[in-house]
């Protein structure tokens, strides 16, 4: 698949996903403020990259986009309330997302850790709600591993060990490579691990094509990191929306910081081919989609 | 069932759930301090009144406690992570919480708000793996059920509302009853009835059974918050583990402050008296456990 086909597959994923996102609160008989505030982070923007894995996995298993939406949407809910909460004051302290006021400069520091509660929350139910239309073994071992994925050993665990290593180096010692990478394969790729194997799960894969899902997804966490790090190294602030060179503003570590630009692009061209490899077993336009994606991922920082 | 018995069972159930917290995260691969923030607040004492309720709830309806013991600690993860997020300086700024350090006083903001994150998240995993030994259907209808009543239709929503009128009332008007019980119903009420009706749904009650139970865990959450605010009144801070009165210092709307003691101790005692003729259907010793449970939790404020 081109890159133009798969660009233009993945912005229609965006806008099926925004269109549920923006309407999928209208019935909830709850705070008006509170709803405001959760979608006007859910609404900011962004490549719902994590809910498009989960459909195109689910589909490339035979999956209906239709019943696994409500799940993918649960997925962009984690990931949004891991934003709002990252930015806070006492965490990372950022001011802009995406070109746009971060949660708690719009609506205080209380409304947003309760925003970023209720979207973590509402998550579970959105997966949950999978159930009608989905056997029930399948969302509750999908619920279980997007648990695990997104907990104190993965999103929240890498979050926790970020924050250490930066304090420690601002004192002291610069982290090794190690250290970066265990980080980032819990604080994000664990993420976007669990949107894949989730996707198979909900679509009845078999173990052993979940087993290979997650060695591609894992290894396109890591890919999606590294070019992530060399973006914020190379590019301007009106392309990241966010202040340019920021995260080494902040004393954090980076894969260009460790190894220099180039060698960081040879990584991340290395992760993606090991992550295109363990697609080798399917076939078809939703894994022509994923190996188009998985290529961008890295293409998107030379 | 007498007082003395009731206790002793209730005792019984606090040091079996104790037990079950303490070592659930034994084999879990997190950061040390993160498992530590977690306990220090998992263990901090507590009646563990939800995981009792569940638990007594479903053995009502012929289910095992075993089988459903990690989803009535996953009611405490909850339970938990939401006070360790109201104590927030952003929120309530307490200090002291049944007699120890908050948790932001002893690990920092940053890492109280990822150690409420991780409990949070955890607490959907603890639920998820009942399907071990448990139906899936049941185990995702409970999960879904539990999602809607803490998230931001019920105890989040009901935290947004508190803040609102806390502010709303520091600057002019004073709460209604109306308000109060609003707030009650979602920021205590809802976590107490889904403790009781995710034991029905897990145990296989039928729909008409599960409807007695949230009515009478309805009635009982709105006895038990009108005893709490009674309590905060009339107690001394060695009694609370935390300052007497705060409620009232912080310009809370509260029961006592709306009706006086002795109205809202009448008040207290109709809602009990509710919630005890709604569990007319069934019988047997864990139907008077619970019968003695909601009797205590108003007595315990005369």
């Amino acid at each position: 698949m081109n890159l133009e086909t798969m660009k233009k597959r993945l912005k229609a994923d965006a806008e099926e996903v925004e269109l549920f996102l923006a309407h999928c609160l209208d019935e909830v008989d709850m705070p008006e403020r509170l709803k405001e505030s959760m979608l006007y982070s859910l609404l900011a923007g962004g490549k719902r990259l994590r809910p498009a894995l989960c459909l195109a996995v689910a589909e490339m298993f035979g999956g209906r986009r239709e019943d696994v939406l409500p799940f993918a949407a649960g997925l962009e809910f984690i990931h949004t309330y891991s934003l709002v909460h990252d930015d806070l004051p006492a965490m990372d302290d950022d001011d802009l997302r995406r070109g746009k006021p971060t949660n708690h400069k719009v609506y205080g520091e209380a409304m947003a850790i309760l925003t970023g509660d209720a979207l973590l929350t509402e998550a579970f139910g959105l997966m949950a709600s999978c159930s009608t239309a989905l056997p029930a073994e399948r969302v509750v071992q999908a619920i279980a591993h997007a648990a695990f994925s997104v907990g104190a050993v993965g999103m929240v665990g890498g979050q926790v060990l970020d924050l250490a290593h930066t304090e420690a180096r601002g004192a002291a010692r610069k982290g090794s490579l190690d250290d970066l990478m265990e980080i980032h394969a819990r604080k994000t790729g664990a993420l976007i691990c669990t949107s894949c194997v989730c996707g198979a799960l909900l679509a009845g894969a078999s173990q052993n094509d979940s087993e290979a899902v997650a060695a591609w997804a894992g290894a396109l966490g890591s890919a999606f990191q590294i070019a992530d790090d060399i973006l914020d190294e190379v590019s301007d602030t009106a392309t990241l929306g966010k202040p340019a060179g920021s995260d080494a503003a902040q004393g954090k570590t980076t894969y260009p910081a460790l190894l220099g630009i180039e060698k960081s692009r040879e990584l991340a061209r290395q992760r993606a081919d090991e992550a295109i490899a363990a697609l080798a077993p399917f076939t078809g336009e939703h894994k022509d989609f994923l190996v188009a994606l998985t290529n961008y991922a890295v293409e998107r920082s030379f």
